[in-house]
């Protein structure tokens, strides 16, 4: 299946080529006839073969002349070309380095569509990682509006890879991540939607395993980031950079060729974006080196993203936190205040005067305590979820005006909570849960604003569970996409931090938009508590979901055996330490401690790491990582000279050795190392681990040993 | 085809039976077996033949057991029924009358769906008028949500009526009206519908005429308020009140047994109302009397509303007002201020640097000038279209972000002008256009709305041109009903009166909230300018579309002949004298004096009517009135003893001989007549006008003539 680059194009073809700064990654474009194609190689090994790129347009009624709804797929002609370099280095907010180097050369091609009298440009920028293209738009006479029905950007692999996917679908990312070749794809799928009613779901492994809002589009349809290997050991990332009024991308596979091609996500009326000149799509990136550690040291997504818009930035900060939350996922408590009401009506129901169902965690006293919890433990802030009325009847009614995301039961105080955590050194974090009531969020959205600066909450974890209102619209399309970003360019205004669940996955926002501080947008550790995550889980994401940005994974589950406190059965599919690697694995500036407090204090040795963790940085040097094994990462804080080491590994277990090189020369640091027991076992034995002591320096070694499904942390703190 | 009202219901079957206070109307209702049945009788002769009562529920993937889906069409008994008697005097905000008597007798059946293990209640309210049904869903156990996939109330009709219909569409309802028999409707709107591209449109007389947003649904699908006629002399009106969170209804013809169906909006995904009980669907209204004019005087829609919800309504006021809108309207000059933009972006665009096209009409100077003839002519308000930026793209382009509401043109000085206007004792009246981006809309609503306070507006024409944003939705399904609402109760926190263009045709909702003062939701004026209004549409509306609530006709166009002053061709389809009789004939608090100042200029004798006359009213009696033909009125001026009398014809002309009787006994009347000429015609001389003035007093009687297309109207001002 290996093609020599050479033999890509066919003989006599005049191509444009652009190269990596570094030579190793190559772009050549051209017509195939008169239908713009592009390959791509990596050190003369071929990545995407010939691969035609345009667009579908819809019919548009509006559109007198039909000029509005011919294809940009073909009749095309090189009007020009233009290329150039551009090196700058850029200063992040918060995340994985102090600054991040932008250093790609480009291609731009104009491209004449004469029977149209109309133009585009195709733009390429070429990293020493991958590449980003994009269709731009300019503004003239015979392309003003256009209705996108569908993007058909290819990316024709070179064989048969192996691949890290999520089944595509409009209104879910929480199936599941499979790992199969490509041709395995359409099996993996057809099998579950080919299920009768009555045969058995496998929770924790099928790729599709249903979800409140789910909306599979094709047997071979999936979601990027998507990782891939290629036999030859190329590692093969595509997703997509700065998805910002436009539906977001999923790859369908024609899986005789191995040719995937952009699937957008269509409105309530089956199209997919609404344009208006000038105007570009989002980057399509395809990520690529023979070391798997560039897929996670990489800022290709986040480089291809516009510089901050933000100006004041100083209000933005890394957010260790805890919350009245995991409690409720596992069911010993509950969000809703009452079990009396058959329905909820906002302004009408008189909760006073309803009988507590006394499960009502959301309450005085409850957050009172973990409030002193997060104040004991150096952590800032404490989400509560469950706080507002409404969660009676909150999903799968179709109900319009679920919550107003202002009045508190009457169990919870808003003010004497707010100063009571402030008193301590600690903000409560605000809950915004929409229930898909897009809408009804929109009409509510400035008075909730204010009432967090009101009250002196600066975060906002939002969420999108269930189906969507405005109806028929998906939670990937133009129209949400364009909703989540008006949440966080609105919340700025006030200050206010970001972190949406179910929202789109996202696409390296967070630089324009650094109040962008997490997101959800795959499944997270709460699914432990409903079906299992497996054990490699935490080393596919990073490959994936976290290229766009940080994830909520809200790790920490000190006690892996649910049913010791819950009715729950669930075991976590990690050790112990196992998910004290994840706080490094799964980089963000928003780290949760989502277990119980009186589940830490059980294991309060083990609790000194997530008190003295980083969770920003001025550096990180990626150890050893293999997509779905192992992903070992040193970090060093932010400010300071110390270092955090993790890593993290599936149910085989993993070997690796810390080289201490990254230390400072000279200087002696005090290193805690949390590592699993020598019996330790993500199922059979998973709170087994030893902390050990050590003053190291540059130039030592440390040899780590893994349990299956476990992995190492270390605080390396500079004396 | 008539059948005696004895031999309706079968025998054997138990009815339970309610009659009007005055023993004229009298409503059966029954179980077809298991299926709700009604028939209405008028003085013992049939109106509505044995018609089903009953909803499908739709499909709801969130309901686990199917209870929510299952219909409530049949297996029902009647578990309890309760008869009641009610009678109230009530006192309207504005409107025809000082105070409105509320008087009925009900029945309310309470029907078991026993294999559901539910229940329904109908409630039936028997007017001297007429009567209105609806369906109430008490909360409980086994129906708490559902989704009504359609409504299925029925309206037998006896006969093959004659109807004033306009074609039913969930986007528009400014298609010209249609006068035919029952039987007819299929072969009339067939016709439109079966075009082919070049076939030749009547825009002044065809059933479906086109409009920027459409949605024919039927070959029999009409509108209501649908007004009829039988052969035996009954007037028959079905229509809807108190529409509130639930679709518009329309009726679908089974032309075979001449049975209408309710047939609602659809969403996007086909569904029609999403329901939480307790509630209840709007009422369903059948008007009936064999005297025409107590189809222009009942209030039975008003009183099947609930009483006012704004407590302090005295920022509520009558509204005589003048224009910038009709010189565009007409084409001489436009809304935008540029012709140099392909498009705008809010924000981006800088009107300051563009050239001025020289036709923009909301200009600082012309706005002056508007003003000036408002202060002079006894007008309170001067509406100016076209004020903020954004009209250059404005309208079928699918474009999201096209007003902010907020930004005037760089020629409108809007503080300059609201303290101009204020100097002179007049508003200006706020215009927001939404291009129905209803999204857009709310997210600035707030902001616009603020704004208008700031500089003294208290009155916003809105309007919804175009396809609405959420795609899918419809114009008059439960989403923009909701939407609608969410204005007007938005609007009178701010103290705003709403007049809604393009928004759903009104259904009582006024007696509620009555600032909503006005909407079009018809065929306006302006269409007199684009291929014409027939001479009998407005004496047709008063029996159809005001039955609901007033509407902004925008009459007042004493220059007849639009070539005259611009390119356009067309002509008025009334005289100048039927222009002055449309205000009294189409009554609201709520009255534009539209045409240009040049143009009242030329016929100031005529202008004294406009500035003399009231638009409130302590009384009202018709004289006269026949659908489609002919409408004559006298109205007492709110809180005088002065009267307006009207009269309005269609293209045959009209005599009638107006009864001083409702003077007060004793008292002199100065009365201003202003009659159509006697060669006067509305196409061949409409300007030709006689203006007389004559004491009356009790007893007197004056021998109108009304020329084809003309009226005449009085002011009776007491001595």
């Amino acid at each position: 299946m290996i093609l020599l680059a050479v033999a890509l194009i066919p003989f006599g073809v005049m191509a444009q080529e652009v190269k990596s700064p570094d030579g190793n990654v190559v772009v050549k474009f051209y017509l195939d006839k008169t239908k713009p194609t592009y390959t791509l190689t990596y050190k003369g090994k071929t990545v995407c073969k010939p691969s035609h790129l345009g667009l579908t347009l819809a019919k548009d009624k509006h559109a007198n002349n039909g000029d509005r709804e011919q294809d940009l797929l073909e009749g095309f002609t090189v009007a020009d070309t233009q290329t150039s370099t551009f090196d700058e280095t850029w200063t992040p907010v918060w995340g994985q380095y102090k600054t991040v180097r932008n250093n790609y050369n480009e291609l731009a091609v104009t491209l004449d569509q004469a029977k149209m009298n109309r133009k585009i440009v195709i733009r390429f920028r070429v990293y020493n990682e991958g590449m980003g293209f994009r269709y731009e738009f300019p503004q003239q006479k015979k392309l003003n509006y256009f209705i996108i029905k569908q993007e058909n950007s290819e990316f024709a692999m070179a064989g048969d890879h192996m691949a890290w996917w999520i089944v595509g679908d409009y209104d879910t990312q929480e199936n599941p991540g499979q790992t199969t070749r490509l041709s395995e794809i359409r099996n993996t799928i057809g099998k579950c939607l080919d299920r009768q009613p009555g045969d058995q779901v496998d929770g924790m492994s099928d790729a599709v395993t249903g979800n409140s809002s789910t909306t599979v589009f094709s047997e071979t349809g999936v979601q990027t980031a998507l990782q891939m290997k290629t036999d030859d050991g190329l590692y093969i990332n595509i997703h997509e950079a700065a998805c910002v009024n436009y539906a977001t991308m999923h790859l369908n596979l024609d899986d005789r060729n191995m040719v995937f091609e952009s699937a957008l996500t269509p409105d309530a009326v089956g199209n997919m974006c609404y344009m208006q000149t000038p105007c570009n799509t989002p980057w399509r990136t395809v990520m690529v080196s023979d070391d798997a550690r560039t897929m996670l040291s990489s800022y290709l997504i986040y480089n291809l993203n516009e510089p901050c818009k933000i100006e004041d930035t100083s209000w933005i900060h890394p957010t260790k936190y805890n919350g009245v939350w995991w409690e409720m996922i596992v069911g010993r408590s509950s969000w809703d205040y009452t079990d009396e009401l058959p329905s909820v009506r906002l302004g009408e129901t008189d909760f006073a005067k309803c009988k507590p169902n006394g499960r009502h965690l959301a309450n005085n006293k409850d957050v009172m305590r973990y409030i002193d919890f997060a104040a004991a433990n150096n952590l800032s802030e404490v989400l509560v979820e469950g706080w507002n009325i409404g969660w009676e009847d909150w999903a799968n009614r179709w109900k319009y005006d679920v919550f107003d995301f202002q009045t508190p039961y009457p169990d919870f105080d808003i003010k004497m909570l707010n100063e009571y955590a402030h008193s301590k050194g600690v903000r409560l974090m605000m809950h915004h849960e929409t229930s898909s009531s897009v809408t009804n969020y929109e009409r509510y959205m400035d008075d909730a604003y204010s009432l967090m600066n009101k009250y002196g909450y600066d975060a906002v974890k939002s969420g999108y569970v269930g189906d969507i209102i405005p109806r028929g619209e998906h939670h990937y399309g133009q129209y949400m996409n364009n909703h989540y970003l008006h949440c966080v360019t609105e919340a700025a205004k006030h200050k206010i931090m970001v972190n949406a669940h179910e929202a789109t996955r996202p696409t390296g926002l967070a630089r324009t938009y650094p109040n962008l501080v997490g997101n959800e947008s795959a499944r997270g550790t709460e699914y432990e508590a409903f079906s299992g995550n497996k054990p490699d889980h935490t080393v596919v994401l990073p490959f994936t979901r976290l290229q766009g940005g940080p994830m909520d994974y809200t790790p920490g589950i000190f006690e892996t055996d649910l049913s010791t406190w819950s009715q729950n059965k669930h075991k976590i599919h990690t050790t112990l330490v196992g998910q004290l690697a994840d706080y490094l694995v799964m980089w963000g500036p928003l780290q949760m401690a989502a277990d119980l407090p009186e589940n830490y204090a059980k294991h309060d040795d083990a609790m000194q790491f997530i008190r003295d963790m980083a969770i920003d940085w001025d550096d990180s040097q990626y150890i050893d990582a293999e997509p779905g094994a192992y992903i070992t990462v040193a970090r060093k804080a932010k400010g300071t000279d110390n270092w955090f080491v993790g890593g993290k590994c599936n149910e085989a277990g993993h070997k690796v050795t810390v080289n201490f090189d990254f230390l400072e020369k000279g200087r002696k640091y005090e290193c805690t190392i949390y590592a699993d027991a020598k019996d330790a076992h993500y199922d059979t034995n998973p709170k087994a681990y030893v902390i050990t002591k050590k003053v190291v320096k540059q130039g030592d070694k440390i040899n780590m040993v893994e349990a299956p499904g476990g992995g190492f942390v270390m605080s390396v703190i500079a004396k």
